[in-house]
């Protein structure tokens, strides 16, 4: 009996497939050789590595529809990226497919200051758009701490946050259109430069969708003027709790900072020896809540905060006095996950949401768990969103201490669901949270999930094995709706 | 030959409904009486009506589910309906379909200030949820002018917006958590307490979706803290375009006002003489400006707004002194459809929204257009969102101004459409504007939305012939994905 030869086969495809994108993207637009797409091998999550069959960087809608159309009719997996920093595995390469850069599409196409709004290519950086308006007083506001590299095409896959997002919304909140092509080649306009438009939310729907509905080709958001004052003030408390239970009273109180972020014990610690920001190191939780508007506004709020945090217990209160104090207190807070790196060999990094009002109960399961693990755990997050960094802290080198990791990271995220909160906030689930998704979702709404997915994208070539962890033919979910239930799970293309 | 009896036929089938609908739903739940049904015959657009075949009242989610499995198999159409306030016939019943009630699902659930959420069942009026949460300094921000009658689930379905969504945000900015029950029974939670939820934004598209998707049986929604002070400003220009390039620097400048409204000379005319707010009678265009927040915030920003004001030429300024004040500015306001309606036998509303850079450039056109359709207009309306409702006057008893009135109004929604706007700001798309939809979307966007829809309710039943001017069956969609263009449209069920 005659053997197949599938490496021969799998070769003769992807020699005809690169051709093929070579015909539609002339010149140094495909990269086929494996020592130039071993750069592209992974994305801010370093854990999860493979090398795409190719990896195609066009420049224009035109040719990204191409692309998408030859890749659906010839079931070749595509999955879309931005800069690559994405921190849940989402840009990850599939090694049967091919990955869809956007990094020629770095042009800013219109600044409008009349309508507030910013139309920009999707490989322009998150930066480059406050850069591209900051001299006339206006900013972007969503900020992750990737904004120097991470793309605005990648912000919209994520649904990206920062350490603004408390006042200013996440990437869906400051997001008023995009071009977009669907895998069949079709290419859509949804919304744009007015307040909302009819007919379904695509755009929201877009928003988060990390790569799997389609290619976003343009991107239109909002700015904001630079608030005329910004102050800063650090507080700490004797316990966790006493932090947990501040925050969620400023905010009961009708405050909404600029940013709300909470630090313990071990993150604090970590942070003075990295960059001595000034932090107590007397205390086991510090808040630090900036308050912006104008200055009169900001006064006002600064000693409403101060004397809530008084009332929780606080036993160090500090105000920055000018903008050099503002960014030394930020700069521990933004130095403080490669201080923690300084403190231990390796950490793993959660995300995870929660209800504000749960941030204490929280914050106290978690030490507990820290004890049953064996394993140190230190916080770092925005804790005005609810939304937690936990950083667990091992070392790879003793046995075991990398799967006690693993284990101690899915347990917070199901009590971050058991308490009523989500997996994550603003890094997306990726490879990284995937199979943690029945934790969240019911059958039923993974069904539904999916015959969404199926409205944009019936063959399921884009990003594939992504943020669900089964996959549905579309013929199969549609008989399901009828017998549902009954139809196996086929549990096609995990990898 | 025999001929067939659809008559009988079809009585008999209304009989087994309405017979299965007391088995899901005992009592007083189901109305089937001619004389009763003519009660819901219409909603807030009263140019269309039509008795509805039953309407069922369901009091649990549990009830819903049965009674849409049992419409989904039985093929029967099903209009949701909240309060029937809807202004664009996304209430209208069909004749040959139910009219599901959600009155009964009236009461408050929860009230958590800490995490500043409200859970409502969805009959439960807009202004119910700023009442219960008054006393405690709250109140629920988005206000449509309807806000004593119209519920919070019809909220949702058209995201309702009100004079105060340019700083606020319409419903979609101010909702949480959703539980929906599918047309195959399926009951989803989306969202929650929590900023975000991971997988696809079905909260976000449910928002808006005008009872094309599902039913939604429970709503959470974000509550404020009520501004420290508001104050007004009433700003009058010799001319509309002066007063649409002030509304544009206002926002240019960076100040997002409370409110943001703008009255044409017939409106203020109109609205002095039905209840005297003080309006100036030798201006174009009058301006309200609501600053809220802290009183230091707001003195500034009034000075602020009164220097941009006498840069375009403003020749009136007055800032309200008092609350009784504040609330006189806003009362013309509030009154003047009723005004207008004291000077015109008819008046037809539009709701058309477009970048506020083209305000000025729209008034003027649409002056021309007044002249060319022999009509006379009247403008209220949001400014500050660029949310335009032109009251186009008009007498239906003089033969073709109706006609006159309606081609007058698609000419308006053609040239918001034209200068990048789109066709509805708060009002939605239902049986109005559904003819106008192909100005604003391409065949590929309608295809998409289609392909959506199916997504949730393959058979279709969900108020069909609402929003979409076209309705393909979804196993047609899936083929026009490959053979893209091909089939004909089957124009199914229009009415």
């Amino acid at each position: 009996m005659l053997m197949p030869e599938p490496d021969r086969d799998s070769l003769a495809k992807r020699e005809r497939i690169v051709e093929a994108l070579r015909a539609i993207v002339p010149g140094e637009g495909v990269i086929a050789s494996q020592d130039e797409l071993r750069a592209y091998e992974c994305d801010g999550l370093s854990a999860y590595r493979a090398v795409p069959m190719a990896v195609v960087l066009p420049s224009t809608t035109g040719q990204v529809a191409e692309i998408l159309k030859l890749c659906n009719e010839e079931r070749i997996k595509v999955v879309p990226r931005g800069a690559g920093t994405s921190l849940s595995g989402g840009a990850l390469p599939l090694e049967d497919g091919i990955v869809l850069g956007l990094g020629k599409f770095n042009r800013i196409l219109d600044i409008d200051y009349e309508n507030r709004t910013v139309t920009a290519q999707p490989g322009v950086t998150n930066l480059g758009i406050t850069k591209a308006v900051e001299d006339a007083g206006f900013y972007y506001a969503p900020d992750p701490s990737s904004q120097i590299a991470c793309s605005i095409g990648g912000n919209v896959a994520e649904n990206s946050g920062g350490v603004h997002c408390l006042k200013y919304g996440l990437t869906t909140n400051n997001l008023l259109g995009v071009e977009m092509v669907l895998p069949n080649g079709d290419v859509l306009r949804l919304g744009g430069k007015h307040l909302d438009s009819e007919a379904y939310d695509l755009l929201g729907i877009m928003t988060g969708s990390e790569g799997l509905l389609g290619v976003v080709t343009e991107v239109t958001v909002r700015i904001l003027p630079k608030p005329e004052t910004a102050r800063a003030v650090l507080v700490g408390f004797p316990s966790n709790e006493q932090g947990g239970d501040c925050v969620a009273s400023i905010i009961a109180a009708g405050i909404i900072p600029g940013g709300l972020e909470m630090m313990d014990r071990p993150a604090i610690h970590a942070a003075e020896a990295f960059c001595q920001p000034g932090y107590p190191m007397d205390v086991e939780a510090l808040l630090i809540c900036e308050l912006d508007g104008p200055a009169a506004e900001v006064d006002h709020l600064i000693e409403t905060v101060t004397s809530i945090a008084r009332q929780h217990g606080a036993t160090f209160v500090k105000a920055s006095q000018s903008e050099e104090e503002r960014q030394k207190f930020w700069l521990g807070r933004k130095a403080a996950f490669p201080a923690v790196g300084r403190i231990s060999p390796d950490y793993y990094c959660m995300d995870g949401t929660i209800p504000r009002a749960q941030l204490s109960h929280v914050l106290r399961r978690m030490q507990e768990m820290s004890e049953e693990f064996g394993l140190r755990v230190a916080n770092v997050f925005h804790a005005g969103d609810g939304n937690l960094h936990p950083l667990i802290l091992f070392d790879a080198n003793k046995p075991g201490e990398l799967e006690r990791a693993e284990e101690f990271g899915s347990a917070i995220l199901r009590l971050c669901v058991e308490v009523g909160g989500v997996l994550t906030g603003e890094h997306g689930v990726g490879v990284e949270k995937r199979d943690l998704m029945p934790e969240m979702f019911t059958e039923d709404d993974l069904n539904q999930q999916q015959r969404l997915k199926c409205a944009f994208d019936p063959a399921q070539i884009l990003n594939p094995g992504k943020v669900f962890p089964r996959l549905h033919r579309c013929a199969e979910l549609g008989r399901m709706h009828i017998h549902r239930g009954q139809i196996p799970f086929p549990d096609l293309p995990r990898f």
